[in-house]
């Protein structure tokens, strides 16, 4: 039906004749001609109507917005003057002289050029709202990211290989979506919060390398920017190390985005241990684009008089931090209250803080409510530990480690990203080391810090079982720009080591054969040492879109609160289909 | 942790170190010497352990099947006649002077060379039974197959791109699987059957050409060869018509087998109308392999005395038809009743035959109990027309049409099969010009013969009104060896036809409004001329394993009864789970 894509008609058609398909993205009438900006997927291209084409010109009159069109005319050079420099077709324009209306558009809803339209309205009519070139933009981006990373592993013999969607509950601990079956009454599929199990049993089975873009399900509170399902690109891999994976991982990453973003990441990626990233970063995924690092004051603190500093630095669970802000002394009072109020967000009690107007001149040339509290000798170690220069601004915080981390961690982000102190577009880093077990307080057992299936770096497990605390994982966090876009561990490959695991997290013996006794006895028939890890893609494009949440690039995604606005799902279904499936619904209170 | 894979060493690697990793495949002592087949996903090597690397050896001792080892070794050629020409690393051996074991392994439940394994412990051990290299040739066949489609689509501009899982009832008409929603109480997705409405909505958004590897799910009895999950290549283009639908997918298909397979299929493939398939064929997805065809003898036995044949002649919703099988009267009459009984089973009353003898003799040359109920000229008419020789056997079929084509079309296949008389291995065609609805006696109205967005071949909502039966639509199947591999149609682009079409199945405007609402609102907005199609990939690539079911080609099949022998899925569930999903189990009866 056409010769060419509209955005592809320039120059080197002068004189072609072409065909082409569109909508009728503007029509303007001008000196008696009729011009419309017919559009489709790949861009716009003026085409003029003149009266002297009867049928044609007759048929353009009746054109409105959206009018979907076929046309066919000559490429010509637009006369001079009328180039438009910001088109790719804007040297030329297409001389009609057969237009027809394959279909007609009422007025949309809202125009396709305007920015602000209500995210409601967007999703309701998805399918104009797709129609915006950024839109098309976000999608073929995704397109050609997973087109790349499929590429990527393809080449390195990796199977794509599909698991199933109807299946057992998955251990992820995030809540189920749930699919009653009616063979089977009163029992029900899950649908998977990730493969985690299943590509572990293609290990088993030997693949060796394995991988699928898989769509996975949380029916979780949709806070931050979450969907019900989302998609993971899930690797895993046989006789590999966490070195040989990571190394492996990463150059599927460079490539991809050498190939589609024509962006060199940097070779190899910075590796920080967990420790260091929360000391230094108070975050598990610091955003490396800000050049600014927390400093341990808390061993300088211990004896000070301001009881705030002392108390802090004398828990073992608590710590005294400091963030300094080179050129900080300019940042006006009013903005520092707001900082303020800002780490109150993530718990912390105040903001402390010293303007170093003059650090020869000792504590005369400093500047804060707190400089009276704190001895000489420790003013001395401020200024030399965090590297402090005249002009600059340092904060201050003290408390449980977790509140100082959040509050400062966020602080660095946050006024890094005030100062324009950014000094790079992407920062990306492996954060390895990763302790094995967190201590739940409120249950008053261990949890597993990634998943109960992840190894320790230890091989006995008895080792494991006398320092949970102590044990560190073989897990591995892919970091960019402060988002953890990917994440995996070796896993364990022997049974009395998941056995020992299972029996840590507080999963006895019964409740591992009910939940994972497929598992366990596949562990016992010659498990290959594996592991992998799984990538949010819907995350790693919104990063490369730069677009703001993950609904940007999905192509119909869900509201907060779990709904379709276009289909209208979910939505009521008959009495028939339940009695079919054995359920019936409660009174809604 | 490996140089290479065991399948990979080769005389290319004399002399040469190389570490791998593997399964134990079998241990044989010989001589003193341990030799352990040590196998990966790329094929077998022999290892060999000598006493005199004492470590090597001991472990080598404590080595059972399937234990999974790492050995470093150098590859030498294998002693003079002890070489296996049937395995690719036959000449050669690993002499081994290191030998660990990375993991044990209990006694197999089944051996992995035991052909003749149950499936249902084939699909308890799934994780077993895919390291057989039967299994594990099928998934990569299967991987090759989607890698290289995916290429085709990828350099043919189009975009894959992810619909929703949770979604609203889709029109297949098959059973839904449904999923309670959490955060809308008494209300239900859907699990897809298709993307149907999806790419459909992508064409109207101007996506211009798409393309998904997408998991579709049906609550189905499982009679046949179903799954409840599975999955199809799903495809949609705008402005182009179904010459030229058919002619990409078809040259995509080629280009797949010549990849994947080394086949060269014919092109073009042949195109076939619906109704030619059906009198020649007997089936809308006819097996060309098979040289025989139908013969049609209605007007010719309009007038016979035997009533059999001239009732079903003179019934225009009968048939009667012959088939001709050169050669066939040697088949002994033991076999003849045979297939007596087996077109039984499509509703056939009896079978009745000649066999040519001799065709110059008249009708002491035919040999059959109902020569003596037939003309000189009628038999005359049956000899010409079906072309049958000395030697050759003609069945008849009389009765409805459709038992008619269903017993002497599956007849067909049968005795092809029988007598060897295959005459190609790979036999593709196109079926169009399906007619776009058939009438339903039981619900006394119309039902579409694809589905309800299929275009009819005219452009007015009132032609398709005046002659429901009478009208074509402009759906097409591909069909490979007597299986319908895809299928597919140009769809309604226009609000009018689609609601005309509604109409005539019977769906009112309200409940078209509930149901399609979102979709009848989309066409209104400069809806593309759009068609695409759908290929069941299941089924493709078990045409090309050779395989007997689409179990044979998934990783974790379902049982007839949609279970997971290696999960236990489906489950049952906690209370507090229900009360979440705002659902009670009912009392099973």
């Amino acid at each position: 039906m056409r010769s060419h894509y509209c955005g592809q008609v320039t120059d080197a058609l002068l004189d072609q004749d072409v065909t082409l398909c569109g909508w009728a993205h503007r029509r303007r009438d001008h000196g008696g001609v009729i011009f419309v900006d017919l559009r489709d997927r790949e861009g716009l291209v003026q085409a003029v109507i003149d009266p002297d084409v009867p049928e044609a010109f007759s048929n353009a009159e009746r054109v409105r917005n959206e009018y979907v069109l076929r046309v066919v005319g000559r490429v010509r050079r637009r006369p001079a003057g009328t180039e438009n420099p910001n088109l790719p077709t804007g040297a030329v324009e297409v001389l009609v002289r057969d237009l027809e209306i394959l279909n007609r558009s009422e007025p949309l809803p809202f125009q396709l050029d305007d920015d602000d339209t209500s995210e409601e309205v967007r999703l309701r009519y998805r399918y104009l709202d797709l129609r915006r070139p950024v839109m098309q933009e976000r999608l073929r981006l995704r397109t050609r990211t997973i087109s790349a990373l499929r590429g990527f592993l393809d080449e390195h013999g990796f199977m794509d290989i599909e698991t199933p969607m109807l299946t057992k509950a998955t251990p992820e601990g995030a809540r189920d979506y749930l699919v009653p079956s009616r063979t089977h009454p009163s029992s029900f599929f899950a649908l998977p919060q990730s493969p985690q199990l299943f590509k572990q049993l293609l290990m088993m089975a030997g693949m060796d390398r394995y991988y699928q873009v898989a769509r996975c399900f949380r029916d979780e509170d949709l806070r931050a920017d979450r969907q019900p399902e989302f998609t993971q690109l899930d690797i895993e891999t046989s006789f590999m190390d966490e070195q040989a994976i990571t190394d492996l991982m990463e150059e599927m990453i460079r490539a991809m985005f050498a190939s589609v973003l024509g962006v060199e990441l940097p070779n190899p990626f910075p590796r920080m241990p967990y420790e260091a990233a929360m000391q230094r970063y108070g975050s598990d995924k610091p955003d490396l684009r800000i050049p600014l690092e927390l400093t341990e004051l808390s061993d300088v603190m211990a004896d000070v008089e301001f009881n705030v500093f002392a108390a802090a630095a004398q828990d073992p669970k608590s710590r005294v931090a400091a963030l300094r802000v080179p050129d900080g002394g300019k940042i006006p009072r009013r903005e520092i209250d707001g900082y303020g109020e800002f780490v109150g967000r993530y718990g912390a009690k105040g903001l402390a803080y010293i303007k170093v107007n003059d650090s020869a001149a000792g504590r005369n040339g400093l500047q804060s409510p707190i400089v009276k509290f704190l001895p000489d000798e420790v003013l001395a170690k401020i200024l030399s530990r965090t590297g402090a220069e005249n002009g600059d601004l340092i904060f201050f915080g003290a408390g449980t480690t977790k509140v100082v981390n959040d509050a400062l961690g966020a602080l660095r982000v946050r006024v890094g990203t005030d100062l324009g102190l950014m000094n790079r577009e992407w920062a990306p880093l492996w954060v390895v080391n990763f302790p094995m077990f967190e201590w739940d307080e409120q249950a008053g057992r261990w949890n597993a810090l990634h998943h109960p299936f992840t190894a320790p770096r230890v091989d006995d497990p008895a080792e494991v079982r006398a320092d949970p605390a102590g044990c560190l994982s073989r897990a591995y966090d892919m970091v960019l720009n402060g988002t953890e876009i990917g994440g995996g561990s070796v896993r364990i490959h022997r049974p009395d080591m998941q056995s020992t695991v299972f029996d840590l997290l507080g999963i006895g013996a019964e409740e591992a054969a009910a939940k994972f006794g497929f598992l366990l006895d596949a562990l016992k028939f010659g498990c290959p040492p594996h592991g992998g890890l799984a990538f949010g893609l819907d995350r790693l494009v919104m990063l490369m879109a730069g677009a703001k949440s993950i609904r940007e690039v999905m192509a119909f995604p869900k509201t907060q609160t779990a709904a379709c606005l276009l289909t209208q799902a979910p939505a009521p279904v008959t009495e028939g289909q339940l009695r079919d499936l054995n359920i019936r619904l409660r009174r809604t209170p």
